[in-house]
């Protein structure tokens, strides 16, 4: 295998992207990106790709312009330079909210970037956890979604919790509820919030379904924020909820969320290392679990033509 | 206007595009949809669309590939007679669940469709009420969603029904649910239903919300076999509810429904006509609402390059 | 070959299917094609496919639209599951006599569906004997196109008829004629059918040629509904002609060609199964040949890199 | 009309571009094409084409790759211009014989020119009397393919023969001689060739109907080397025929066409000018009748969004 | 004009927008493109676009990354709302150097960014003096590329300098600076660099050709850090120059560009507003052209469909 | 390394070809390239190709458009023959000066060139000294391009000439006069040519650095009529230079390049068999160097990833 493979990575995790090739017992293939004096994106690879299946590691988080260029233009590079295939590996999927126009004359982001990455000379794409499933959709090329569910029931497994229900937050995700509350064998139930039109603030938030002095785990796949969480425990701790965690595979944590974790009196918040956690916001309640030996595992059975069925 | 366009249809809903072009002044343009003795399909334009602006009526229902070929094969041929453009008015998208891959190894046939409507020649795309609205990010040609929720509602307000909860159905369209919930001023629940994995039939079925002595209003956007309508009024009359209603844009109704429908406890199922409804389908609590005059209305506005926003 | 290759079918004629992975050594690969209740076709690949070189046989033959979707998902789900080619053999292609614009408006559908094959994904087609050559052309990716006259031929030669005519039916296939003669050692002669217009009904019939006393072969690319060579042959007799034979590759048969053929002077009607022939459409004077040997040479020969082309 | 297109020529037959012009009443574009010194192609259009919509008018006749790269050229130029669209005006579309791989490992340049053309970014290609009809669907733009039978039909008809029968050439071409036969009222018949192998030259030929003391027309596409209808002649007068006429749209004419004809019994040959015939090429047994008004009304209709369908 | 067409702008350079929708009498349409909290680009356009012709304008200048996303989404955010065309000005475009693989396995940046904006949906490109000339290449769709020169030409002949020489920076650029002497009716000069190998620094510099006691002009199409201007400018003086100014269409002026020229005895620095100059970088010294007219002038035409030939 | 490739030439350079194969060790593929009797080009591949990497060499050197064409057609052949690869080696680069629009409505032909051949099936290019190498850039496909700057270098080197100056013509090429200098470790300086505009006649010409007493070396890309090498050599001998070189890669050599050469006081042309030189014009003073060896390297090291990066 690891003479026709090599893996590389760019600047958003390249810890994590570490991890991976730690895993598969390689290097990280020799690259530089550096910038101009102007800021635009310079990057050398440093060995030959020519006829070597290559994976390429990168998160499109924040800040999300800069790192999906960096990925467009090291794809070129790669192509160019005559790699046999170049297989995408994203862990976080930036912009995948952006996945349809809510409103007139919005874009639909998410596809955009589908587009773009293909026309770039992506031949798959290897990801966790998309917003919506269907941003498969969006692409022609092969996409292999990995599910960090496992990991994350598994960890709450663990606690041995009493009396768990699980909470679907904001009127959608309760597939994702449901997924999870059969793992810790939970009932589920939902935080229903009202606005007058669908870009107006919310002015009513209400629990559905039974929460009484139970351990309630709010699921997302995402906390950006950390808004819809920490009112999200409130509420729930308001209308009678033992405690409250909350976990999600992408931790993207943008500001003010952190403070506002330290503010609530949310448990734990158990996330995943799709996205880097610089030190300035790593917390003892910030739990993040590592998802390098499920991407590995992924890599190593595209690379083989196994199947990764029994990953998803 | 009527000098710059053409509307045609093909054999899903003729009633339907007739209302169309009649809302419109408008007659539909002259071509037959015929049959080869070896079932091919074969398709004749009777007059000139050289430099008009063509708009192709055609639902892809039940028999879903039969109708996507004919839609096909006259784009193709409205293609190479020099039509200016070619909007498909698709007021039901067929196959649009088949949106992801849920297993190993699955098609997503909706996002094939975008592609053979967009290989053939389409240029445009107007539709109701998509299963999901990321199906408009599989194209690459503009995408005009309306919505049917207005429609619904409406009938729904004219019956002054007292006490309401809307329902969302099996761990999924709270969104949905939530929207009509505040056209009705009511509050909502869901059906919660447990399965073993992902494939295998439901064990285990749970009502989340207070629906005591309420008249409940299952909300979907298609309705297929009826199962999950019928189960789950049955679910909430066992819980406590007063009566239930259920409604939905697309009446797909293939076998049991209309059967199930007939035998359940349902007050009446609202749906509209975006689906031909056979006459041995109908009944006295089947309602069929017409999404004609709002086709009719997108059509206008497109046309004459106005704002489709507030249709939405 | 076994390890890099796997060979799939759907629902159009799983016996050639059959024949054909028997002739290589090999299963067919398990996958199930089966439909939703409203008739939408639901695939299930079974088995890993990845990096795989796979076969999908199917013709699209009648019902085609519902045997030419099959094959669209089908392919759409081989490459979404990362199969290394997917090399589609069509031993009947459909709608192959919609090759050009005939009359204005018409659709070029043989065009529309080689896109169609290769926007899903097709990267080869393996077909036999295209109603028109120039169907080659309509594609992008190689074509294979494998030829069956030398079995028809063989078949005739071994009856050792005495005194044959080859005939060209309709002002058409003189070509083909020639070559069957060729194989036959044979003189041609044709039948000169004329029209007020083209898409008017036959209103005068001769016979170009010397058929007196002769055993007349009539040889077409397919048989539909047997009014050709039935009517070819009443006139081949009244001309005086011996005994009519006649002989296509593809058996399409569509009613009423079969109560035709039985009602007619015709000694044999022989064709192969690059159609499937159901039970009810069996009769003695209608003998089947089987391509299955040959597309499994084709198929052979195209994964290990060798020539077909002694195979044309 | 003349306010939003222009009409341009490259160096195939100006002479027919000026006339039609001038049955148009315009004057055609500026431009000039000249060489640089190495022979490489220097376009140069010398009024704006932004936003016109323009008709580009070139045989691709011999010399072929140098009247196609002009086209090809003069396409990008268009298109970088900003041209409102391109339409090409092929009268004679060169290449169209290999149309399809008649052995293994051939290619077929007619549909690689195709995939040129569009590529190149022609936007329409309106062109008479194509070799084989399907070379339309190598085109994914609108192709509209005028005819040149009714033009030879009538020149026919003006001779008043008595007795006429019209032959279809080598095996081939028997539903283009049957509707020259309808038009002329007369019956047809063919010539019989039979080759060893498809490469093989000709070593036996015959004459299939009844051709005895008649006025036998040949009718083909093309008349290229002259060898066919020279031969068929000789073939026709001693197989009892009184006279022989030959005609056809394209006037190939390629070495020693000419000398071959005026050494024939021949009595004329008649040809459109769809390929200039330079002077040393004219003979007073050639006639040369103009296309140049067809092609007039083509550019007219498609220009005002007409049908072309009764010019077919 | 202005019921047909729509300007826009995003965050690179409102300044020139708004005076460039001045000069054509427009305002520019309403639109707002803020952040998300996690920095990804959110687009609102708040008026129709349906059916208009849109320019929008955006240099991707520092910091390119983000203005280039910018302008991607807000193209599919026009495309999708069925904007009739999508003709992006870009005054500046980035990564323009980055134009061709100076060593191995380099990325081609620039021709990158010409796909993925053609794959987004932009229909022409307006941009001013492209680094290489052979970017209008990369494209396409139509690219109208103006020239800054005679705007620098003329403000050089108003200040009456006597004795000029125009100087080609560091082996390149030799036509730029002999169309400049034209215009000014001056000789050239260059200065030659030295490197051990292309990635070294510099190690010898020297000045070809006569510069003793003249008004050296050194023009280069952008000043990036300033270095090869102040060395150069030193070097000039070193030699005899009697006194040294710069000029150039794009004034990137990255760091540390504003103090190199600070601490330089460049008497002046001549740029256009093709890039925004934020206040703190402005100087007495540097003089900055608007480029908005020849714009205005540029979009007008590209509208009426007039030349813009006698603009280059 | 052979099991798995082949090599095929075409007709601009079979020497070259043979070279290159020779070097391999490898025999050229049997394939013949011929005309029909009306100049259209026949292919004929007379071995399997089915599965192997390709090589095809050919310049499109005069008669460029007749050699580009048989390139194009080869590929479509080779692509329906379905090899692995098709890497098109093109040692010259013909049309690759028409790479920008100098003037309006111009065409970038080198540009159009580059997508013929990608449409054509090209998925690889080999190629040397581009005349800019931003015709990389014009390819979506790998471009290699190989220098021939040490070639040239070491010819010179061997001379052991004294003094030498190496000398950019035109304005242009001082980058690589650059690289030649450094190689002979010698200065540099150029000929600065003025014209009234950019399409009319050189109307000055100077000399621009010190020559006095040198032996110059003039560098060009290309030398096409040789007009800019023999009336620069006049001038440099004019103003003092003891003697004059010429050299470039590509010795395009049109009419009336040779006698000018001859009636020149240059001492040597230089150049390399890019182009094949044929006997006429073969001459004393023109040295021609071998490619071959170059090539055959690039080819084997692209056939063995192996990286081309010290071949540039």
């Amino acid at each position: 295998m690891h003479n026709t493979m090599k893996i590389f990575t760019l600047n958003s995790n390249r810890t994590l992207a570490e991890e991976i090739a730690d895993s598969l017992g390689m290097n990280l293939g020799a690259s530089s990106i550096t910038r101009f004096s102007d800021g635009e994106v310079q990057i050398n690879i440093e060995e030959t790709v020519r006829g070597y299946d290559t994976y390429l590691i990168q998160s499109t988080s924040e800040p999300g312009n800069e790192y999906l260029m960096e990925l467009l233009i090291m794809i070129d590079a790669l192509k160019r330079a005559s790699a046999r295939s170049i297989n995408i590996v994203i862990p976080y999927y930036g912009y995948s909210r952006q996945d349809r126009k809510a409103r007139s004359r919005e874009p639909i982001t998410a596809k955009l970037i589908a587009n773009l990455l293909e026309s770039a000379g992506a031949t798959r794409v290897l990801t966790v956890d998309l917003h919506a499933a269907q941003v498969q959709g969006f692409f022609n090329i092969p996409v292999d979604e990995l599910r960090a569910n496992k990991l994350l029931g598994d960890y709450f497994k663990e606690k041995n919790l009493e009396d768990i229900v699980v909470i679907a937050p904001e009127n959608a995700g309760t597939g994702r509820a449901r997924k999870l509350a059969e793992q810790l064998n939970a009932p589920i139930a939902f935080i229903d919030k009202q606005r007058k039109n669908e870009s107006s603030a919310v002015h009513g938030i209400n629990i559905i379904g039974d929460i009484e002095n139970k351990s309630a785990i709010i699921i997302d796949d995402m906390i950006d924020t950390a808004r819809t969480i920490t009112s999200g425990a409130a509420a729930l701790l308001e209308f009678g909820a033992k405690e409250v965690y909350a976990c999600s595979t992408h931790g993207v944590l943008s500001e003010p969320a952190v403070s506002r974790i330290r503010e609530s009196d949310i448990k734990e918040v158990v996330i995943t290392n799709s996205i880097y956690l610089p030190a300035q916001k790593k917390d003892e309640r910030i739990k993040v679990l590592s998802i390098g030996p499920l991407l590995a595992e992924g890599i190593h059975r595209v690379q083989n033509n196994e199947s990764v069925s029994n990953l998803f």
